[in-house]
């Protein structure tokens, strides 16, 4: 019986114990927040006939798509980024796909695990938000409790058959200022999305509405604000819809792997 | 998108908070110590041509089968225990159990549920342990971070056919000082199974090895401690399993519903 001590909160556990309680299916929550201070990254898992391609649209497309490793043909054990941890049971919620649909929600993919599948690990933006709260750039959609507004773009990413599609962006609104600091702050996280695409007009990336995000939850856009756009792993997911492969694996949005990797190591002295 | 807040620990959760991340798929926890202050509760659910027997079970074994509410036939929202709550989807984890065989763990059973479904809600020792600790008796499970050890005994329940079984009892090692002052404070809770059935000697209840439980975990017994036996909320689960019912549903144990009723509510100013 493995649970989440009473008295502890979900920002105070360590990687390892947070994988320990997805292993066990006792938690399977968004885990934004979770076991502060270490990064958390998106999963892609696809047969190995395709791994190939895929590995070369992630590097065609850095921004959205930043690899932080690829593990062999059937390897579950991700040995830079969380040794001893097993990606088909430490994430606290999956997505199986079919042809482009997702069919199923599972807690834990080892019934469907295959030696040749491979897996792929990419970074994800909630790194840079800890960089950007800790030096008091607010985050609007963590103050507000929700998820980040996320848009489909017109911009296309370069393409890789049989994988194509839109860059997705996700947005924070911010005063002029913050975006001018928070686009230092983030430029100097690359494997996390790195700087911003673009700040102030939706129209220069194709996006209509901001109270109407594809993914994610609308949030408040204050007066003397601007809208602030970074690439968003969400990317790679349409990528892989758009290619209707027969099978892949992804976590389920918001509910990401947690690494050993501390955010801060993820910081590079030359920036981008 | 529902989580636990990062900053929150289980323990401070409200019930309601605690019932939405089940329903949301969430949290699929044990809730040892959770939403701390509120009764938490077993559950029986079984088509309606058994409930009557049942409810006539739980009448003749109080102590073990002690009944908080009972639903009307299809009904899942437990009115006395907690207006407003789910009983199909908002425990964090459930049993199926068919022909006496458990073949599905679910964390929701709204797609198995059927009008002709009666639940029972009954008493949980978590509230005699909170009641215990709060004046000062230790729990050696607690302070250990581990199950209950529970045992079956040679006694067996009064039997209202199809339903039969042992007695099953939970331990809590004690000195005989604390063990009379247990058997006082937990006397006054007759709605968790009251004060215990025996103290002192396993051979009385045909226990054999009290390192061996038949479920939960073994704990220590330190020198000049007494073994202390209360009856135990999984003795109707075993009357169940006993029965050999096509179908019905129980709580996963340890994963149980968390009321709205407060623990000290629970007290009775002339106990048993």
């Amino acid at each position: 019986m493995v649970s989440l001590p009473p008295d502890k909160s979900p920002a105070d556990l360590t990687p390892v114990q947070l994988r320990i309680l997805c292993r066990a299916g006792s938690l399977s929550s968004p885990t934004a927040g979770y076991a502060r201070g270490f990064a958390q990254a998106n999963l892609v898992v696809l047969p190995v006939e395709h791994a190939d391609a895929f590995a070369r649209f992630c590097k065609a497309n850095p921004k959205p798509c930043p690899l932080l490793e690829v593990l062999p043909p059937g390897a579950f054990e991700p040995v830079r980024c969380a040794p001893g941890a097993d990606l088909r049971t430490d994430l606290p919620r999956y997505r199986v796909l079919e042809h482009g649909r997702c069919v199923q929600w599972p807690t834990d993919v080892t019934p469907l695990w295959r030696p040749d599948f491979v897996a792929f690990l990419i970074g994800c933006s909630f790194t840079f938000e800890w960089a950007l709260s800790a030096l008091g750039v607010p985050v609007r959609h963590v103050e507000e409790g929700r998820n980040v507004p996320m848009f489909r773009t017109d911009r296309p990413c370069v393409s890789v058959p049989p994988f194509a599609g839109p860059l997705v962006v996700s947005m924070r609104p911010l005063t002029p200022a913050d975006a001018k600091r928070a686009a230092h702050i983030t430029a100097a996280f690359p494997d996390v999305h790195g700087g911003p695409v673009h700040a102030g007009d939706p129209a220069a990336l194709g996006i209509g509405d901001l109270s109407h995000p594809h993914y994610g939850d609308a949030v408040t856009i204050k007066p003397g604000e601007i809208p602030v756009f970074w690439a968003c792993g969400v990317t790679p997911m349409e990528a892989i819809l758009a290619a209707r492969l027969p099978l892949a694996i992804t976590h389920e949005p918001g509910h990401m792997f947690v690494t050993d990797i501390p955010n801060e190591a993820l910081r590079r002295e030359s920036p981008e």
